[in-house]
């Protein structure tokens, strides 16, 4: 009762003192009827973002099984796009349009199309450690891939396969300059696509590292420079690559170092008992720029198609060792100086900070402590580490603070995040979150220069964390403010959809994404499409090798039509239709779906987008724009008319189902010139403003000009027809003037508004 | 420079009065930095949900061409889940699984897969117009179809297709018990599936409304007793159902009722010009019982399988009359008490409020102005009109308020929201919105009582709203408070996937979502699956007819492990898995996918699930849990082998990689004795204190005494091992016995946590 009565005290919490006002008091209001706290209302104040706001940081997360990479604003924790990666997507088009088909191709495993992927780590393309906001790389666990996204557009442009795993994990980390994206294997098995026994597990089961060469000038992968490095089958984890004094290193730690072979089935224990068994695994530490040289020197071992590096090769080449580390660990994180290397297992509750140059020092004095059963050195761990702290049950991974020596570690049995001292070994601080916490990210957090501020908590379950949506919940991604000496919770977010592993975050002013894309433009292989279209030069072609006819339609879209309106085929044709959108203005995407076929499209301003289909079935199959891009969009339609093979036209006009006299076509003029007044009123008004201060202005102004441009077309046709008594048609084509005056109207409005609510003045 | 300060000023906003505290200051401070009025911050009050706090509503939104249902709360604006329906979606493995790949392939059309779903119009199962929270009906554009969505666990568990439409764009309206899910067409086609020149449109192309007729008890569509209104070709739009006095009539409207036909590449005014030039279209109003009763009576006659009443039968039964409409209206709304219908145009700037009483005077009267060239009557305006209101410019969308006579109206080409009074025709209020809205949705609004309180804006572009993403911008929904007099924007969301048309609001309290199914259960089905498999009755069958051999897997998850941890097939054998998740606990989903395969599982608590794939390749491939369910998440692993036809096993036996001895196994133990000494003190903590007071711990403890029972099966084997000498079997025992009480402690620690954040008290 008396808990009851504090809380209550504390929900009132705005002080209605000297001055304050009738909002004070409604805020006092709202707080009490929503049992909002002080500190409730202090992290709302922390995250709300009023209408046109801007997020700080961008945080990109894996999708996990949904196959996605989910962009957020932080500290808003509102998701601005979930980008398709290995899995189609039709509102993107992802999958639906012939270019991105030929993206999801590149993913496909022994010529099987593969239909999703499991996503795990994202990582930023660098430039000296830090993130320089052109590429996000993200991995498949299932199917060992790596695609490439570009953050100029947001959209995947490559999917590579890799030959030599059937499983990973570990992918996608970037070495400080962006020569390398890594992937590590996970789950063992033989690099040749053949069946090996079992028994065989320990001589033909391999696990390793691919180092993927990354072509900055093209923005791709390069797969003929990239190779693997072999390793034994310890299933490897994560890994990261040192920076400044440990550049040219990778380290990827790994489980089940015990080489257990599970088959609960059987009457053995399962693979969760015999692969945590011995209290320590191994960290792998890889001398990638030596790798990559004996690579170049020919030193590697083509299979299926790439090069492999042996175990015995790196040995002898002083190029791999091993370290002890916590069992079972869940990421390698290197410190902002490159000095550190933090390690922490989940079934040890402590974290181990390791010494690059301890390492270095013991390896380039040969100093081992054994060999693994591969012949690998080992180096001890007493030689390799700095501090051994504890920082509680089941730690896993660890993120750097932008203050010197501080970081966060994620505690996944106890639900916590961990804030310590990696130089003095001190815990500072404890957070309790809900519900088991997996990685966690801090705002630029892996890269040269953390930026602090904030932390998400990557949590695995949400359990009654929100209103119950079915036995599948979402997961919880919990905003931690780590501006002060103590953690503040101020954020739970859910996921809608997919199963987030892992999340990088970028400040978002170095992102500079484009609106629009160069007319007539292939997002995928970034060059002019040569199936565009320009308008009025729209066309339909319909040729013939024998009895395969194709009917090939190279046409626009633009508010509020679809150039063709009519698709005629015959049964048995092959359709391809390509679409430019006509459109510069910012947002204005159209989609095109027929009806029965699969084709579906979106069509960003300046894209040209294609279908290709059979037309197998005899009918009439509407198309129309997907996108509600204008008042007129539901009239945005068309026909696919699938005629029967060698049908002949009959003879016949189309009938109008309504036709017009000079009255209609004097009342249609007389609505136009009305329409016309308002427009002058409105841009009487922008004009007499700075409205070319603002440049969101200008882009409006532009489009209405060209929306106006094409009234002022269609009235000379309208007076044309007027003029030769063809009412009918004059009638229409005013229409169809009115409908460019309404657009440019409403962007007109739109411009207007803007102007009033950003204070702009009378200039003239 | 004047507005500037006053900016700043108002930005200052919290009064630092008498009273006030550390905190105070701190708000002040946080506002200031992050540019936050007053006004921001009673928003932020407003929509704000601390960490498992509950929305008052759950919004359910159409995906449009992403083809799936967008679940969010109300007011936090935070999305908790997409519905995968039209489309394949990963994360819950729709289109995956052998059962929901049924669901899916119930909406093939002419045998052909249909890979996505324009989704538009979400509607709520009703009983006496009020939503009963048991099942979501929505449509798919593109391609005509009908899913059901069952609130108990959110899944799509049926789909139907329209066999007389090629398109739809008005669907899904229910009648007031859910008898019947109203369906239109919207671009007129032939009902055969046959090619129809254009020539005929009058004459051969036809629009029209399909009854699903909803069989509550089985909560399943049945198409047997369902059938199709023929219409006019004058693209059909939106309907909605009368209620109370309107009981038993539906309305529908339409656009391009001048039936014009497009073809601007041959020179001919577009659609969107011919479709808008009369200054009416036709509201379409239907006696749906009559409809029925004329159905049950065998008035119908079949096409493609399913009953069409003609346009002469439904006239001949007075069953059917037109109103004219403001030209190109979007939506038809009747009042709670179904006395008045509201219809705008986006062409023209009033809303028109219909009276039922007056219309049915008339056509009792058979007052008609005129017949359409169908031969249907038509009611003038004038004797259906109870009010005409100027709301503004494009005019969209109504829906009603808890108050009396008050709704809200979108408004396109203002970008305004105009709430106003259809008794009086008194406009209230306009609030501005960002940009170009589309639907709205207060809360309840469809229903015989809506609850007011909040109204979402589905605005259609988002522009500068939020962060850039490249070209493909996301949806922006604005959360309106309408509970005072003056409309208050709250919150812009974006739409991260996905292009919403319209979204339906519930109560939240009326859903009651399952957080497990019964075990082994088929979710699509509904009932028990045939391939369940319960914990130690995991079984491997392999059956040949022939040559041609089928391996089938009965099997079974749970943390943290795979039953079996190997599956063996021959190259070119059907491999069948199914999996049943053991777990209990809430949020404990387990995953499962193989690679190279494209199975890929969500298996929630209880159910089962089911993956077919041929073994077409030899070779080695891990299969995993995809989902983070447990510390040893990572050692959820197990293999399948694909061997040669006709491979002879090798003799030989698993080499481990590690030996263990007696050491080994007494410091495993002493480990386990330790962590059982931990698990005794949480234990004695939560049995001291009222436990169970608390459902959720309640629950975490049976999960716990599970996990216990578990490790004691282990720990008796270990010690049984160990008796016998065999150390290597007993230490790997003891280890698994561990991993059972690193999981009831992790549970343990969640429930102590619980308790201490819930005020319990000790008891004993």
């Amino acid at each position: 009762m008396l808990n009851k009565t504090l809380t209550m005290a504390v929900a009132i919490g705005v002080s209605v003192g000297a001055g304050s006002s009738a909002w004070s008091s409604a805020l006092d209001d709202v707080m009490k009827k929503r049992g909002l706290t002080q500190k409730d209302l202090l992290a709302a104040a922390k995250t709300y973002t009023p209408t046109g706001g801007r997020d700080e940081y961008l945080a990109f997360s894996s999708g996990g099984q949904s196959g996605q990479v989910i962009v957020y604003g932080v500290p808003s924790m509102r998701i601005l796009k979930y980008i398709g990666v290995f899995t189609p997507e039709p509102w993107q088009g992802y999958g639906f349009d012939d270019e991105s088909k030929a993206v999801l191709a590149q993913g496909n495993i022994n010529g099987k199309e593969i239909k999703f992927g499991d996503t795990h780590h994202p990582a930023f393309s660098e430039t000296n450690g830090e993130y320089n906001g052109k590429f996000l790389f993200i991995n498949d666990k299932a199917n060992p891939r790596i695609a490439v996204i570009d953050l100029h557009d947001f959209e995947t442009k490559q999917i590579v396969v890799n030959p030599h795993f059937n499983n990973e994990h570990g992918g996608a980390f970037v070495t400080p300059n962006t020569d390398y994206i890594l992937e590590a294997a996970q789950y063992p098995a033989p690099y040749e696509n053949e069946f090996v026994p079992l028994e065989q597990f320990n001589d033909r089961y391999r696990g390793g590292v691919t180092y993927w060469s990354f072509d900055k000038e093209k923005g791709r992968i390069d797969p003929s420079q990239s190779f693997t490095v072999e390793m034994p089958p310890y299933s490897q984890d994560l890994s990261d690559a040192g920076k400044f004094v440990s550049d040219g290193w990778s380290f990827t730690n790994s489980f089940c170092s015990e080489r257990y072979v599970g088959g609960i089935e059987k009457g053995r224990p399962p693979y969760e008992a015999g692969c945590s068994q011995k209290d320590t695994d191994f960290l792998h530490v890889v001398n990638w720029k030596k790798a990559a040289e004996l690579f170049k020197a020919g030193k590697g071992k083509p299979v299926n198609g790439m090069d492999v590096l042996s175990m015995d090769t790196m040995v002898e080449n002083k190029a791999m060792f091993l370290i002890p580390e916590p069992k079972s660990p869940h990421g390698i994180d290197v410190s902002p100086d490159g000095k550190y290397m933090i390690v922490s297992g989940k079934l040890d509750s402590h974290a181990y900070v390791y010494s690059f140059d301890k390492m270095m020092t013991a390896h380039d004095a040969e100093k081992y402590e054994a060999h693994d059963p591969y012949g690998i050195p080992i180096v001890s761990l007493k030689d390799a580490l700095h501090k051994q702290v504890a920082v509680g049950l089941g730690p896993l991974h660890t993120q750097y603070d932008s203050k010197p020596c501080t970081v966060f570690t994620s505690i996944y049995v106890d639900s916590q995040v961990t804030k310590w001292n990696y130089c003095t070994g001190k815990v500072l601080d404890k957070l309790s979150i809900h519900y088991n916490i997996g990685h966690l990210v801090a705002m630029e957090g892996d890269s040269a220069s953390p930026d602090g501020k904030y932390l998400i908590s990557l949590n695995k379950l949400a359990i009654d964390r929100f209103n119950p949506v079915g036995p599948l919940h979402p997961q919880n991604h919990q905003l931690i403010d780590i501006s002060g000496d103590k953690m503040e919770l101020l954020y739970d977010m859910p996921l809608p959809l997919g199963e987030p592993h892992y999340v990088v975050a970028i400040k978002a002013d170095k992102l500079k994404p484009a609106i629009r894309y160069k007319s007539g433009w292939n997002s995928r292989t970034d060059t002019r499409s040569k199936f565009k279209a320009r308008a009025g030069r729209e066309k339909t072609v319909r040729t013939c090798d024998g009895d395969n006819c194709t009917v090939e339609v190279f046409g626009t879209v633009i508010r509020s039509h679809i150039t063709p309106e009519t698709i005629e085929a015959e049964v048995g044709d092959k359709v391809i239709v390509h679409l430019t959108n006509l459109e510069r203005a910012e947002d204005e995407t159209h989609g095109f779906a027929i009806n029965g076929t699969n084709v579906n499209l979106s069509i960003e301003p300046g894209k040209t987008a294609s279908a290709t289909f059979i037309a197998d079935i005899e009918g009439v199959f509407p198309y129309y724009c997907t996108e509600f891009c204008s008042a007129l969009h539901l009239e945005m339609e068309g026909y696919l008319l699938v005629k029967p093979k060698g049908y002949k036209d009959v003879e016949g006009k189309i009938v109008d189902g309504t036709t017009y006299s000079k009255t209609d076509y004097d009342k249609q003029v007389g609505t136009n010139h009305a329409t016309q007044d308002v427009i002058d009123s409105v841009v009487k008004f922008i004009t007499e403003r700075n409205y070319t201060d603002f440049a969101p202005v200008k882009e409006l102004v532009d489009d209405a000009v060209a929306q106006l441009g094409f009234a002022s077309k269609w009235q000379k046709d309208s007076e044309a027809s007027a003029k030769s008594g063809d009412y009918q048609n004059a009638t229409l084509q005013a229409g169809q003037w009115w409908q460019y005056q309404v657009k440019a109207a409403d962007i007109g409005l739109r411009a207007k508004t803007y102007l009033e609510e950003h204070g702009a003045v009378v200039v003239k």
